[in-house]
């Protein structure tokens, strides 16, 4: 390999500060080190949570980042101690890691790997949350300064550098250009819906947020045998999407006077089994609670948000609701996402119907600008050619 | 039978008006209705549900009315349609109903009868957070005045009235003035333990709050094979009773100055399996979910409170926490108080070391300062004489 063990020069998009459009900037890339993996990113989708790093959580100590977590590419190369993967591989990179040995990964209860929230934090995303733990080592820097990665993979960038625990190996015929998007956002809601709340055969749902992530927790939910599921979003163009995908009543809550939780309720004779939150918002967070059935009614946590506390009275517990949550859908990573692309590819989950938009890296600000407006579902930038 | 078909006049606690003593009244209790059944109330728990509606949750709607919902009796009388008691059988009256009929009771999942609010709330005791529904009627009548029945059972009288569907007929060996208990707070935390929370052997649990309830759940955790049980209560005087119940560890929050989770977590390795919060305060219960380990942790609200509401940061749910609740312990209450009554019995759960002290229904005033105090488990009160 020419470049292997050498430093890589490429295109990145940096976010400087806080709020401010991202720099398309030439960034070094340092060689993988042990156990770490140096990846072409070829695509990658825009989710909101690269959006809510930068203009909603804003931690200072987050800047200089490159985003993107939501990507796939190709191994360039590996660093001392890898044997699973060597150049040329098509990979996902992972935000959460599986290493396989900790207590977390030998459980079949979760999915959040003892190292998980150590990358998960490598751009300090949710340290003050999880507790200190050492940020990773960033293998970037631009113009004489260390950029961190965010979410540990940093997908807006030609090259990124990975533990080899955050990474899964996918079938080589899988187009990385569609199936990058397995890196969060599908199989966030996919998952949150059949390994979370466990949808049950027959049952009724509520997914509220009409984005990628609750599209595909209605896609989840409809793969779990649901026989009803109400898509809920105060934007109705989302609608038309949202029956694509398997949902089978439409709930606009500015159409109402009154608590979307009693209009489901109404709908549903008392509540719904099921309610996932795919907004990132603690008000819609209660609302999803409310509007579960009592006695056996769950809601789970999918959207992410960490600026306010989420609340409810304790009756709604008491009554025999649980409340649950999802990080990346409760799927164990690396095993989990080269069955997601098995899956996509024996066409069993959608994943082209994500895609309504593709732009060149060039364009991440159009993209950035695109989704807050709540105009597309998902924006897949091309990243590197293949 | 003398009384049957008659209103019968007997002695009551009656408590007119909020944030008072009780008063001991001469009572008038009609004959029971159809479905119904009369019971002489034998002896009676004194709970802090009691206190709770007397001095927190003070519902102008919910006064007059006999307190009381932790008693056992025998049938005087039954109404028309009662084929299940006859005059003589020893029953526990139930706070929570058991129709048989509804899609909660057929449904293993819940406790929740689709009736059991309709007769919780006869006092209007949850009647803002449920809905409306109209509250029972009350067989009681006292100076000309209907008095409320307090949480359908109201065993401050030595006669009560009763829908069947909230009776337990048990065996008649059973000790009443004992099993009385079993009618509220023991089964309500040892549920929680075994049926809410299903807490597995070997695991590791905190119960927060030392009262009877949280005591009944020490119970509980350590009947599932929990192999580390952490009492948790700011009274230290509680910490020797609670070992007799089978906790292992005792933390007081007031010899530490960091957070009570962080003490929990630093015990445990980064938190309990299990959580239990039998205090009813939204504080307690942020903090018996913090101190759950993530990935896996369940926290159960047990205590009651309904004042405030219960409040977390996102990040502990979607770090795989869940948060539930339980009302009588998740147990169908029809079906399990019988049972629970024979594992009395059968020296399989503890019940005498819950009586603390004896008293009089005269007496109510005082017991109702000990708990007041903190210087009780139960007080059991002897209301009519065998």
């Amino acid at each position: 390999m020419a470049t292997a063990g050498k430093v890589i020069k490429c295109k990145a998009a940096v976010a400087w500060e806080p709020n401010k459009p991202l720099v398309i900037e030439e960034i070094e890339v340092a060689p993988p080190q042990t156990n770490e993996v140096r990846i072409k990113i070829v695509a990658s989708g825009l989710c909101h949570t690269d959006l809510y790093h930068l203009f909603e959580g804003m931690h200072k100590d987050g800047f200089p980042a490159v985003l993107g977590h939501e990507g796939a590419g190709i191994v360039e190369s590996v660093g001392p101690g890898v044997i699973e993967f060597q150049p040329g591989d098509k990979v996902i990179p992972l935000f959460i890691s599986q290493c396989g040995e900790c207590r977390f990964c030998k459980s079949p209860k979760t999915n959040q790997c003892v190292n998980a929230f150590h990358i998960f934090i490598s751009t300090h995303f949710l340290l003050r949350d999880v507790g200190v733990m050492s940020p990773l080592e960033s293998r970037f820097t631009c113009k004489g300064k260390k950029v961190l990665q965010f979410a540990g993979t940093s997908t807006f960038s030609e090259y990124t550098v990975v533990n080899q625990m955050a990474v899964a190996k996918i079938d080589p015929t899988a187009p990385l250009d569609k199936v990058c998007l397995l890196g969060c956002g599908i199989c966030t809601g996919y998952g949150a819906a059949v390994n979370t709340a466990k949808v049950e055969p027959g049952s009724t749902c509520a997914v509220f947020g009409m984005g990628a992530v609750g599209l595909a927790a209605v896609m989840g939910c409809k793969a779990a045998g649901a026989k009803r599921i109400i898509a809920v979003d105060i934007n109705p163009d989302k609608f038309e999407k949202a029956k694509e995908f398997g949902a089978t009543d439409f709930v606009n809550p500015k159409d109402h006077s009154k608590p979307v939780s009693q209009v489901l309720s109404e709908m549903t004779d008392g509540g719904v089994d099921f309610s996932l939150e795919c907004v990132g918002n603690v008000g819609v967070m209660r609302s999803a609670l409310e509007s579960c059935v009592r006695g056996w009614g769950v809601s789970v946590l999918v959207g992410w948000t960490d600026l306010d506390d989420f609340a409810a009275r304790p009756i709604q517990l008491i009554a025999g609701r649980t409340w649950k949550g999802s990080l990346f859908g409760g799927f164990k990573s690396k095993d989990s996402v080269p069955l997601m692309v098995k899956k996509y590819l024996d066409k069993k989950i959608l994943v082209d119907e994500f895609i309504t938009h593709n732009m060149a890296l060039d364009q991440v600000n159009d993209a950035i600008e695109l989704m807050k407006q709540g105009k597309c579902i998902r924006t897949v930038l091309s990243i590197s050619p293949q």
